[in-house]
């Protein structure tokens, strides 16, 4: 697989295979399509449990008692607020900017107005990633109001994680069913393992930067259009395949070129992708409790005809991934496209902030470490040897 | 080296020794204590060069002509504002906020004023990397003269880049002879292979995402204590001891206390640090020209003396590296020692953005390769088995 993508010349293994740290935090298993955090199945913490337990179960290593899981919402529900400074420098962003720009921006900018950034303690590390859980959502919810030139809808005491951050978005509180729909979504994307921003945030967390610092970074790594933009891509392609009867030749249009159909596919998961699973009865449900489910229909039909198309074509068998079935639920939710990535944002933060702590204070775990890899210098451009100097004038 | 830091249950390899790509940016030889720029020893650029024109080699693979050196160095002051919102935001942050942090965060902000922003090409890329370059000396300046209540002073069309760096700190353009120093400061600091930061810089960028969402997470990476804050600990380290009586009994305690000296030895380079050859002569020459020796004295009679005791005491022979002498450089000029990392940061731009191009656009590359280690799960919370789930009243 790594032998596949090298050249003898340039060598870019990408990382891929090589087992770099363990963790306590979450297994992602590929033959057996499963994803369990601390333990836990992903298919019971969707049906079961809320947001606020995952994020308790993710940073405290258990779920909580009712007595932890009230004094937990108490503390986020206090941390929503963010301070005026942040809300005016939103402002100052022209209006069209990347909200994962404006995202990463603010983390850093946060930084500055917590009492714990110089402490160096793993409590002082949770308490700051409290903070960050609980103000993702009110960064993203009030960039999208200021954009629109809307006002900025401060959090309300009264709902809970996922409520209060489509409230903030809209400025209504949403349908109990369409909340907790939300709340489901944010469970399912909470954690992941060694993906590329999180693997960001514990690379630069091994300097011993703060946790701010990390979670920027992984907002970085996490607008990459090829780790965290793919449901937006989704919903770009069912809108530009438009209608149910332009699915065929849609599909054959990509199968001839040599391309792969968005969200189809995952490169872990062999046998699908659990929250997939979950997603796609959910994408349903929205379609029919808002009234357009012309959506997700188009998605159904797209997953089954491309499978068979794969199938007969290719003799492989392919799946939804996570992607596929996210985007026509954000989009059943009056979440715009571009704001795909920052939700996603605003559920990963809380894996993120584990994988913080997990990297600088894992008890198991060896001395602080820098991830520090080698490379292979290969700049012949003096053959063999230096180059020799040459003044400007003889260049 | 890696197995001694691991244990059998919890692994975290730091990615130590591995290989994990190709470059022809740098060369890093720790035997022979050199450091290549694109094919180039340090010294002949430190000599020679300035730091346009290693800008201009890392970025563009050759030395500029002339014409390709005044055509570079124009683009470069004409992009050295930043919009009057940045500005109106840096007000917007605590005067006690981290450099570091403010930095992060104008990074992701100056982002949304980038017309290149969505723009995938390499020559976007390149663009905005001269933008950074850029202005990031004008970032670092601006924000320490608004924590210090003064006006913000404007970049000079006619100074080079780091004798401007100085007069926008200051408000007083450089002597020559200090503005020189800073250049090869510059210049020795721009570029250092795969260190935490430029690994992180990629990393981000292996994504796809765009410069400044990498550029962020390597200033993120290089805030770590472990990472870019070492020049500061060693002027801490100076003002602590104080006074040059004070040295013998400060070796014997580190050493008793098995500690290090700050700024003495370095992890790669085992016959010493090529580039604190040429700071040493520097710092001296700085103390004479200000008038307080102080400092220069000092750092070279703890090395001498250091050198000794290691020699005698653990028979290993110990070498200054590049944070020693470069603390009482900057000292010498004034710089407050919080901002020494974002220095390193004005100088270090330059490296990443080459890292970042190469990253994304290497010819001789395979195609793009998101970096994806995998982790161990070894979360036994329920034993080999998955947990079953517990009602919340049952916790």
């Amino acid at each position: 697989m790594v032998e596949e993508c090298q050249t003898p010349d340039f060598k870019n293994t990408g990382l891929r295979g090589m087992v770099i740290a363990s963790t306590r935090i979450s297994d992602v298993q590929s033959e057996a399509s499963k994803l369990i955090y601390r333990g836990y199945l992903i298919e019971d913490l969707a049906e079961e449990a809320t947001f606020e337990e995952v994020a308790h179960l993710l940073l405290n290593e258990k779920l909580p008692s009712e007595a932890e899981l009230k004094d937990f919402n108490a503390r986020l529900v206090k941390e929503r607020a963010v301070p005026e400074e942040l809300l005016a420098a939103l402002r100052l962003f022209p209006k069209d900017a990347l909200p994962m720009d404006v995202l990463q921006s603010s983390v850093a900018f946060l930084a500055a107005f917590d009492p714990d950034i110089e402490d160096t303690s793993k409590e002082a590390s949770v308490r700051m990633g409290i903070r960050l859980i609980a103000k993702f959502a009110t960064v993203v919810a009030a960039w999208d109001r200021i954009r629109k030139g809307d006002m900025v809808v401060p959090p309300s005491d009264e709902l809970g994680h996922a409520a209060n951050f489509l409230y903030m978005l809209s400025g209504k509180p949403p349908e109990d069913q369409v909340g907790r729909f939300m709340d489901i979504c944010l469970t399912l994307h909470a954690e992941h393992s060694f993906n590329a921003s999180t693997f960001g945030a514990r690379k630069v967390s091994s300097t011993q930067a703060h946790l701010y610092a990390a979670v920027a970074a992984a907002v970085g790594s996490l607008s990459g259009p090829l780790h965290g933009g793919a449901n937006t891509r989704v919903m770009k392609m069912l809108k530009e395949i438009g209608d149910k009867e332009r699915i065929d030749g849609y599909i054959k249009e990509q199968l001839d070129a040599g391309g792969k159909i968005m969200g189809l596919g995952h490169a872990v998961y062999k046998n699908g992708d659990p929250r997939a699973r979950i997603l796609a009865p959910m994408s349903k449900k929205l379609g029919e409790l808002t009234g357009e489910s012309k959506w997700y229909e188009m998605s159904a039909e797209l997953e089954e005809k491309t499978k068979a198309a794969f199938k007969e074509k290719k003799g492989i068998e392919i799946f939804p991934n996570v992607d596929f079935y996210s985007a026509t639920v954000y989009n059943a939710m009056g979440i715009p496209m571009d704001l795909f990535t920052p939700v996603f944002a605003v559920s990963r933060i809380s894996g993120w902030v584990a994988h913080v702590v997990e990297e600088k204070f894992a008890e198991a775990a060896p001395k602080p470490m820098l991830y520090r890899p080698k490379s292979e210098y290969v700049g012949d451009y003096c053959g063999p040897e230096e180059c020799a100097w040459e003044p400007i004038d003889k260049r």
